[in-house]
């Protein structure tokens, strides 16, 4: 049996076709996230290829998980104005005769590590991505947690720093954890792009400082076991140590974490966790009513 | 059949026993919190009074409640020293011939809330308490959420307000939420006790301005129903308005999160949600395996 998995970020749409399980993947094809219609039409003519039983989404957001909603499955407040209350899973529903399923893509990605990369073993595993934006995802007990909607752990409050006297991006907020440390923050900061500033290590440490206090603000919430740091600001592999030397820091041994190095680590699906957990929405999805 | 509850506090351990249900009290003690052995000694007098089958005990922390570990049940690192690495649930199966549950105070106030209280029919509640400390418990679809341990969301990092000099009291992490929010931490700053400062508004707009802070980044991250604020500091009623206030100012119309009159809500158990909690840890042992 076939099955179909599709990563939608705010550039681009990642589409696989699996064989039996999720990790069994035997076609794959990136689309651009240009204006939903034009994308979709992109994304039909790639799985119309196959014979896909079921399809799993995983998506950008904020969009809207409440199952009791009106909105279920829709785009909320993103600041993509053509996808701005797009109903994604609606239309998905009416462009294929299958069972669609949905999650965010941080969600997804969590769930996917859990299974078979860094969160194996885990029963409490958080995937946080840094890229244009921040998000994050918990895995508890093998199910995605979810309160009354989706979480937006990208919005966390966090404290300035001490020789930063960039105000934030954020158009809600300011300076939230996203608004301070994304990629985009980084660019308005220095008018650069993080890979531009690679050898400049004062960016380093305080990126590192700002995603430590998120990490902090996350644990003592949740208590996970793994915390699960990926997207593409997170290539620069240094901030691995320099976050986990902060978040020690910060934490000051006033709760039993275990080792750092245990409990901040990098994903290990070689950037697939998002169409990889995608497809594990299905299997969610049929083993739940929640669809 | 008669149950026990123990709300285990740092100043007070209030002992109930209950006919049938947890709600229907027939008798209640308040002992206070000395040392381990003296105050279990009271504790015992009063049960000892009675025939109950099992008790619960909802208790100030940190403790490790973590199943696995070897100091289960035990304090951890608690500012009071003659609690600290005590084993209390140990000792209270020592001393009872029944089954013993256990949870943390706030913990076990949110399930009380949730069953009987202000969070009755929201699938995910929080409950914050502000009294000499900061903590909160969460439950999720009638269960107690925790993670590798439990939460300690009383240390939450949060921004510091403008016209305010005084740099925290957490011994661990200074400025954290309980650092400069708890009911100790207004002692500290202005040398008086909140009731002592009942009509000077610039304290409540900065005790305020910090709580909205924490409940939005407990909202971002869990994204509750409910958050129902109890403890001392609570008392001051001015300041629901105000956190809520400085909650919408400070969410900016990010998410919908419902009118904020009902997310933000007092408790409705008349300060019994600890120790009715701590009876309901009882029934939750029963129906699962963890005890």
């Amino acid at each position: 049996m076939q099955i179909g998995g599709i990563e939608a970020g705010g550039t681009k749409f990642v589409c696989a076709v699996s064989e039996e399980t999720s990790r069994n993947i035997i076609d794959k094809v990136s689309v651009p996230t240009t204006d939903p219609k034009e994308t979709l039409r992109e994304v039909k003519l790639f799985f119309d290829k196959y014979d896909i039983k079921a399809l799993g989404i995983a998506s950008f957001g904020p969009i809207d998980l409440d199952t009791k909603s009106e909105t279920y499955g829709s785009f909320l407040n993103t600041p993509k104005d053509k996808w701005k209350h797009y109903p994604l899973l609606e239309q998905l529903r009416a462009n294929y005769s299958i069972p669609v399923f949905m999650d965010t893509d941080v969600n997804a990605a969590c769930l996917a590590e859990y299974k078979y990369g860094a969160g194996r073993g885990a029963d409490t595993s958080l995937y946080i991505t840094v890229g244009t934006g921040i998000g994050a995802g918990l895995v508890q007990n093998g199910s995605i947690y979810q309160g009354k909607n989706h979480s937006e752990m990208g919005h966390v409050i966090i404290k300035k720093h001490k020789d930063d006297s960039f105000d934030g991006c954020c158009p809600y907020h300011g300076s939230c954890i996203e608004g301070m440390a994304s990629g985009f923050a980084i660019e308005r900061r220095y008018g650069k792009t993080g890979t531009e500033l690679v050898d400049n290590n004062q960016v380093w440490e305080i990126e590192a400082y700002y995603l430590a206090q998120a990490l902090m603000n996350y644990y003592v919430i949740l208590r996970p076991e793994k915390m699960i740091l990926g997207g593409g600001v997170m290539r620069q592999e240094k901030l691995y140590p320099l976050i986990r030397q902060y978040f020690t820091e910060q934490m000051n041994d006033y709760l039993d974490a275990g080792p750092v190095e245990e409990l901040i680590v990098a994903p290990e699906l070689n950037d697939e966790q998002g169409v990889i957990g995608a497809m594990e929405l299905i299997n969610r999805g049929y083993s739940n009513s929640r669809q």
